[in-house]
């Protein structure tokens, strides 16, 4: 599933090899059957390699079109007929495993084997009437549509497309991701890099490759130093018409509707999602795999824990309609208030 | 009011030319007759274009200087004598409109006609035992003064000002700025760019052109990747000798006072306004149009929501006198300890 | 005790010619006797000058070795014999002055007195298979392993060490910085940069030199416009395989064990020390010289004033254990909807 304008795959990989790169077995089935890319087990098509964590795949599990699966002995049992059950404990970390041996460049933005002299590269196109600043920095099979303006010394790593009339401020870095027409991305925003994902083991913290994208829909603003995380898998998408502050977190394979807007500092953690029109105050935090409904407003410094109803304003931490916090704000003064009268009634006698 | 150092006006448009650029129609008066600039109403000069959202703005509607300004019908009739009136339904979004306009470039910072070859503008003045980094990129008409250090990679507009003895670090940004002497500029700040304001339509949030200025005072500190946006009809200020440490953002029209200090991750919405001497801790919020008065401390994590008296300590969200905000946390400690016991006792029973 | 990779001395200076640059006075003693460098109390050896700024150093002073202390006359009675007591009204201040005194150019991380023309200095050293991009400006003397990889633009202090198989991003500035192995640094992380450190006079805030280094172990993950700032007098330190999500914060002199995860957005102040598989999640602010202990899990946005035991998981602020909190949560909610029925059946009488 990873583009290839942004990763080179080393596969295909034979299940026999699969055995010997990580900790799993195949007890039943074909060992020369080959494998040629990664997927989630709802996305995979067939000759893709997936993997099944927990009963709660299950679902997923049963209508696979997988090839291959990482499962644990457990789940062994309902992996459909035609898909090769690959047995092992941790099935996310053999993942990680073959998605390193698939991907082993995936952070590289630049060519590594030559080591280019040239800022811009000569595969990189660029449209009628753009600008390029001085110090700018373009990859290959970089791709810049007309009227668009890349600021000074930016960096656009491998294969990005910029749409038409988009202005790229400077020191921005852009890689794995393909961005509309008439954005506005400013000073030192980056887009692109590495989400933050590991698999926890006793010797520490196990990197899962990020071979996703981030994906920017027409008229988006990005603000100062916002960073972007592509996906893991799947994409990082923001909706056409959404504005960032500056300072905003978006993690990886997050997804904003159009015509959002997101306050300075505030967060959204991986896969939260966000509907069209919803308005997130400065400073919030959205947890992961969380889903804001269409045009709800959430007051500044809340904190979103879990799924909220469109069209309603919530505040506070956890995130909860904003008459119910406020309640509870005032409650909790008349009592402290209360009790310092008592106090001070009890210190007077 | 846009300077010129930074921007170039399309002006000056005739009153017939408004009406076909935007919705707004003049009910009585001269269509021939031009203005030559934008303005809020209470700074408006004669052939100044300026905008009256609603009844809270009668006050500076009744004594502006403006040649036109945009109100809707239900303001029409205050509009004073000599002032044409320019009705249409939102005025914010006609102003918003002839912004754009009169300075349709306004976030470029380098010029377009003649992408420069060189880094360094023949027009940028650069005082004497000043180091200018590899890598730097000086707009046109920069002045830096004297004993500066103008970092690796550093990009600075068009009309920038710095003073003498100012430290920038590398990757900064900084444009529409006047910078004092002395001050120490960290690492990937980022200073001047398109502050965050729109207004809001059923089809999608719509930019107001940011038109002023970043004013930062001698001996600041700005710490690394922290964000300074440009005011949007006025300035954005930074009074002497205050220091802002990393992460911190400060919204368009913000004002702090002398010898300030912000803490990590803090942050100031749009005009908010904080006197002299005030500390904010790491990760406060600061609404906008708030004012925090001199000498106050706010403890960190806090939300400052509305203006707070000078000489005191405040914490808490909504930020509230300290000892209130202790007060609080206690009672709630308290009950929830007693809540406990009681139910502990009847799972006894 | 400035790393002289990092920081050239003017010294040494005399006690006549400290009196002179501070408002210090020596008593009793020898005003020839000379000073090579400075160095916390307990960490001074003969030819250092130390500070004790008041009685809860007592017990460092009886210890120290250093040549000379800052003190104040309270405490002046205190200073072991063979040591020299520099009496002052504000030692921390005296020991600031003489900072800068030392060490003038702390700040800079390249030559001042021959601005380079090259981007790569003569003098780095980089190791067989590492792949420099363009843009980079490497400083004096600075060192990269084998199989290393330096992002678009990126900037390198003067001294700084980066291990084998460390890939630096795009836009990344490191100074006084030594870097591990098979790190991961992403783009727009500042390493190394001056920490926030003032004595506070009613002139205002003087700045305390900073004169200390940032440590980086092997396998390390540093997110995207990260800032780590570099220590005060001593080092700030990041254990093996830890990781740090985008946009956080890392005071001076803060110290994080192995294998830690710190979310996005989450700081840690000056001095707070982390110890091993500790998780901070998104948000967090961690106090200063505060310790969290071994494996403890710190709730999204929380905020850690005192010091908290291993082990345990902790939420809300002031963070507590996590139990706790949602009890607290719990009873406010319960007794504002009890409030909310008795006003409802009030208004319906």
């Amino acid at each position: 599933m990873a583009d290839p304008r942004f990763y080179d795959s080393k596969g295909p990989f034979s299940i026999a090899q699969i055995e010997q790169l990580t900790k799993a077995t195949l007890k039943a089935g074909d060992r020369e059957v080959q494998v040629w890319d990664l997927a989630p087990l709802d996305r995979a098509t067939p000759r893709h390699l997936a993997y099944c964590e927990g009963p709660r795949f299950g679902a997923a599990l049963r209508d696979t079109k997988a090839t291959a699966v990482f499962v644990t002995p457990q789940m062994a049992g309902r992996v459909p007929e035609g898909v090769l059950a690959l047995e092992c404990v941790k099935p996310s970390m053999a993942f990680a495993q073959m998605a390193h041996a698939f991907y082993p460049d995936a952070a590289l933005i630049w060519s590594v084997n030559q080591p280019p002299v040239q800022s811009i590269s000569p595969s990189a196109r660029i449209g009628e009437g753009t600008v390029i600043a001085p110090g700018v920095f373009l990859g290959e099979n970089v791709e810049i549509g007309r009227m668009a303006v890349i600021g000074p010394g930016s960096v656009i790593g491998r294969g990005v497309q910029i749409g038409n009339g988009t202005h790229v401020g400077a020191h921005v870095s852009i890689s794995h991701a393909l961005i509309g027409d008439n954005c506005s991305i400013h000073p030192g925003a980056r887009i692109g890099q590495d989400g933050f994902g590991y698999v926890n083991t006793p010797a520490g913290h196990f990197k899962i490759p990020q071979l996703g994208r981030v994906i920017i829909q027409d008229n988006v603003v990005v603000g100062a130093n916002v960073t972007i995380d592509r996906g893991a898998m799947s994409d990082t998408v923001v909706g056409e018409g959404t504005r960032f502050d500056n300072l905003v977190q978006i993690g990886h394979n997050a997804r904003t509707g159009r015509h959002c807007i997101i306050v300075s500092q505030a967060g959204l953690s991986g896969s939260a999602e966000i509907e069209d029109f919803v308005v997130i105050g400065g400073q919030v935090g959205v947890s992961g795999h969380v889903k804001v409904g269409k045009g709800a407003f959430i007051a500044g410094k809340s904190g979103v824990t879990r799924s909220l109803e469109g069209g309603k304003v919530y505040g506070g931490f956890p995130a909860r309609p904003v008459e119910q916090w406020r309640r509870e704000v005032g409650v909790v003064a008349r009592m402290a208030k209360a009790g310092k009268s008592k106090t001070e009634q009890t210190d007077n006698d």
